[in-house]
């Protein structure tokens, strides 16, 4: 009987999950039920043994708890005599006080709850996670990964926002997403150029969601994300960068209320609401449709500026690195991210960068360029350890 | 008796004047009421003769037609033989129709007027001060000079928010505003050093209202401001850059509506609100305060950040232009903004800076920095006489 970690990353409407060995942190397994409610669907890859996918009957994927009790099933299948040793969560946010992973007791699970208005569409999910999986293994402990904080410890500057100061104080300031991500790519950017680690580095995570972080010595500096998860770069359902006087504008002259604006800027805006063609990548990359090539071009125009402004946060560019969905596939997008970069010291190698290799930037390109895969469940794995065992020897 | 050009710029509570020689454009004198309604107060600097400045009552000052009376009569008493022959209107917007200035008749003043849902805290007072000029001067043709203008014709990606689609096209866009400043500033630049002001420039008008411009060969391809003058940089008293998701959080959780976001928004973020001491950027950069401290480190880190946005627009760059009032006056903002931009080209000369020189940056600078006063009255003169010599020629 092995010793397992599960690590939970828990949607709207989706459960992703992974299993590691609680000894080594070798990849048991992963997969994810999607669609939580009517028609779910699940996908679950062991490490060993043919992989599993299959539509879930509303019993076995109507909401968080019984997704959960059927990912276990499935695992429990592929995996004898399962033994989880700790559950590792994916929580979007660790407002003010979360700068690193905790140990969910139910002083910490309060702050968690108390947390949902800064995040009320993923953060509430998160704890369905949490519950669930108490429920389904009471003995073991729970801890929360965020995402949040990788980025505490910004500058006031980078924290900011030009509001009253009163609202800073009460938490109104830049958060920053996608943390899990950036520790883990920016630890295996140490391990794969450990010269240029230390350095001032930008990592964009380039997924359906979308931020770019400015890391100096491999400690964030700043991010394109902020309080929220609609800033910054645009998405596939979201809008990045937007005036707030645009909203002024919806309110008062389209009768957009707080519900409805939420329901846009959330749902209907980003690659869908821009090419009408779709919120993913992929096939709006391959539309001819003027709106869709339009979007394309937005798109790329946002991580241009952002990559140019996170320079000026790091005071200048020693490399740049490329991860998730989009930047891990999409050699166009690259290619059009880099195009007359020349500036900021960017030369692509056209091969490479088609090959989707590691090192995608030519020899005489200043700041080297890379692709790296992420994966925010072998994060989760090694913190959910880190804070087991140090709970063990306190 | 002299043909004259009146020029004239209303704000919400402030009236702008200055006469030219409508054939020399020759400056004969400017001045300003601040303040309308209670306690207005006009200051006068004839080209030749002693300034004036008093408090008006409420009949002289009252509002904007009372203003333009009075400024009439001050102007009159120092132009003996006054003929107004045109006047010059600044219009903060020109919606996505007008790209060059216009003269104002019943269909151009209709159209101006139906785009006031997209600045209602500045066209309406800007169509008042064109009905008080017609009032007062009904044979005088009336010209509006759009802050709007100048950016026309930027690429989709310039212009363009992660919006709905139909959005954009009925004209949910970025605007960009500050033209008439960014046009006067960009000719000066033309006379002081013709073999840069064809290449990759940036102009940062930072005054109580701020943004930045990126422009090649002269023309604008990028601004910092978008839909309103709300976004980009931090002002005196609005925020700049601002998460949407802060709007949604403040309506959800803090029970903001459109009008008190409104009033926040314009009237009591930026500067004034981050710092708790003062709009004038004047009093926060002397404050000890700690909270100024941490205000004035923003106002430069935002400056620095779209700095590093708007070289990625422009593919590099190949000057920085300070102007207005912070930018024409505060060398240790100046200084602040470029230290550290070694990266980008930018080394300071810092006598040259404290003297605010018209030229600052050091000799080994390979992106020279200028310090240039602005004069948005000279351009819409400039604009107003062209308008009125082409209407003569058709």
């Amino acid at each position: 009987m092995t010793k397992s970690l599960l690590t939970l990353n828990a949607g709207s409407s989706s459960l992703k999950f992974a299993l590691f060995s609680a000894e080594t942190l070798a990849e048991h397994g992963r997969g994810e039920i999607e669609h939580l409610g009517a028609q779910a669907r699940l996908a679950f890859r062991p490490a060993q043994g043919p992989a599993i996918a299959h539509t879930l009957s509303a019993e076995e994927g109507g909401d968080h708890h019984a997704a959960l009790k059927t990912a276990l099933a499935t695992i429990a299948k592929a995996t004898p005599h399962l033994d989880v040793a700790a559950v590792g969560h994916r929580i979007v946010h660790g407002g003010m006080q979360f700068s690193k992973p905790a140990l969910i007791d139910e002083t910490v699970y309060a702050a968690l709850a108390a947390l949902e208005p800064l995040a009320p569409l993923h953060q509430p999910h998160n704890l369905a996670g949490v519950r669930a999986a108490r429920a389904l293994f009471p003995g073991a402990p729970q801890i929360a990964c965020f995402d949040t904080a990788f980025h505490r410890g910004h500058d006031f500057a980078a924290d900011a926002y030009g509001l009253p100061r009163a609202m800073y104080d009460e938490g109104l300031r830049r958060y920053g997403f996608h943390g899990l991500s950036y520790e883990y790519v920016s630890g295996r950017l140490r391990e794969i150029a450990p010269e240029i680690a230390g350095g001032r580095v930008v990592i964009a995570h380039l997924g359906n969601g979308a931020s770019m972080c400015g890391l100096r010595d491999g400690r964030s500096v700043a991010s394109t994300m902020g309080f929220s998860t609609l800033d910054g770069l645009m998405m596939g359902t979201r809008p990045g960068q937007l005036d707030p006087g645009a909203l002024l504008y919806l309110m008062s002259a389209k009768g957009y209320d707080a519900a409805s604006l939420t329901d846009l800027l959330y749902h209907r805006c980003g690659l869908a609401g821009l090419s009408g063609v779709s919120n993913d990548w992929r096939e709006v990359e391959a539309s001819a449709s003027p709106r869709a090539v339009d979007a394309v071009a937005y798109f790329v125009r946002r991580i241009r500026v952002e990559l140019g402004g996170l320079a000026a946060a790091l005071g200048g560019l020693d490399a740049l690195v490329f991860t998730a969905g989009i930047g891990e596939h999409s050699a166009n997008l690259r290619a059009a991210v880099c195009i007359g970069m020349e500036w900021l010291g960017i030369v692509l190698d056209a091969a490479a960068n088609r090959a989707n290799a590691q090192r995608i930037s030519a020899p005489t390109s200043r700041a080297p360029v890379f692709v790296i895969p992420t994966d925010e469940e072998a994060r989760i794995a090694e913190l959910t350890r880190e804070v087991v065992d140090a709970s063990r020897r306190s």
